[in-house]
């Protein structure tokens, strides 16, 4: 099968499972530090999982949206809210366009090195508070890609209508070691426990059937 | 009038044109400097002119740009064609989904600040060559910018049917100083006269009547 993908990967369950269960099409795997609490220890997992399946893995620094962009994500772990949270408090953890932002720096560097499709791991259960994860966003986004490139570079979302579990479902049928992905939003030594990512991550876990071996702050 | 949009302004004579044509509704002008020949002194008109017009002026600095990327424009003056050089040639000068990435990170930027209009001063000329100047890319964009943010921001980009020599004429009518703006491709201290941008420029300024400011090295 021809290596032409490159994946948007943070180091999460989602992008991690994506790597695993697309890595026959993936060349290229690169993850944003955009100055986010969680950043530093998303990129050393995304590294690792890189390493272990022989991809070539970049780390692109975005320090202009710490620097400029408006998000509880980017001001530290005591800014972020708990998942029990009203919606409206979550929103707080949205960071303006991050999407389309990695998604055209990924197209970018895509046809830079005459890769054809950019991966990214949004799913179900992000559609709600995110709308940079939406099917309407995706499939406009990959559009403007196509009409803005040469080789009319596209996405592919394959998990957009997927839950979390489907996912961490996929992750244990092909064998992902979820010990080394990391989701907590307050990007602590250790998860958590009580943030939005924490939450959807134990609940994934046990819907999946995995005996999830994260260790969390509050159980 | 309600000031809010966000311009992307290189510093050249289309965006110079624009940031004054529409002076009264921008709150915030962005330069990027993503590692090309001439950034440094385009940044430098485009904080020149923000100045003289009190607008805010921010310059964002895209360095995996300059790393990662390949085009001619981002490998030092030589590398740079002369303008009568063949198509393919010219193509070396595109820097893949540029406008793209300059676009999405506007677009954060403005959820960021509140603004609800990216402008973009893509015009007819560049279509021929420049993918992510046609107007169904920037159609496009503009939908997976309005789907993927919640204050549904878009893009304006009033002199996509226009000419180089039209936009020179609005400058003329306005009274833009296009001795502080800045064009060559090549980035040297004086405009070079020879590369595509260059004679553009010259062209333009001719078309339009105007008594072109520029010293060129080469008449």
């Amino acid at each position: 099968m021809k290596k032409d993908c490159l994946i948007v990967l943070s180091g999460g369950m989602d992008s991690v499972t994506m790597l695993h269960d697309y890595k026959n099409r993936i060349a290229l795997a690169v993850t944003f530090d955009y100055g986010s609490n969680h950043n530093a220890r998303e990129a050393e997992c995304a590294a690792r999982q890189c390493q272990a399946l022989g991809i070539e893995h970049l780390v692109i620094l975005l320090s202009f949206m710490g620097q400029y962009f408006k998000s509880s994500l980017l001001e530290g772990a005591d800014a972020v809210p708990d998942a029990d949270y009203a919606e409206d408090n979550m929103k707080s953890t949205v960071v303006p366009f991050r999407n389309g932002i990695m998604l055209s720096v990924a197209c970018g560097l895509a046809e830079s090195r005459g890769l054809q499709h950019v991966m990214l791991a949004n799913h179900g259960g992000d559609h709600a508070i995110y709308p940079d994860c939406r099917p309407d966003f995706i499939r406009s986004m990959s559009a403007a890609m196509q009409f803005g490139t040469y080789p009319h570079i596209d996405i592919l979302a394959p998990y957009t209508d997927l839950t979390k579990a489907d996912i961490a479902r996929i992750g244990r049928r092909i064998g992902v070691d979820y010990s080394l992905t990391y989701s907590c939003y307050r990007g602590g030594e250790r998860h958590c426990g009580r943030c939005a990512t924490c939450r959807e991550r134990r609940e994934a876990m046990a819907e999946a059937g995995i005996d999830d071996p994260t260790v969390y702050e509050e159980s």
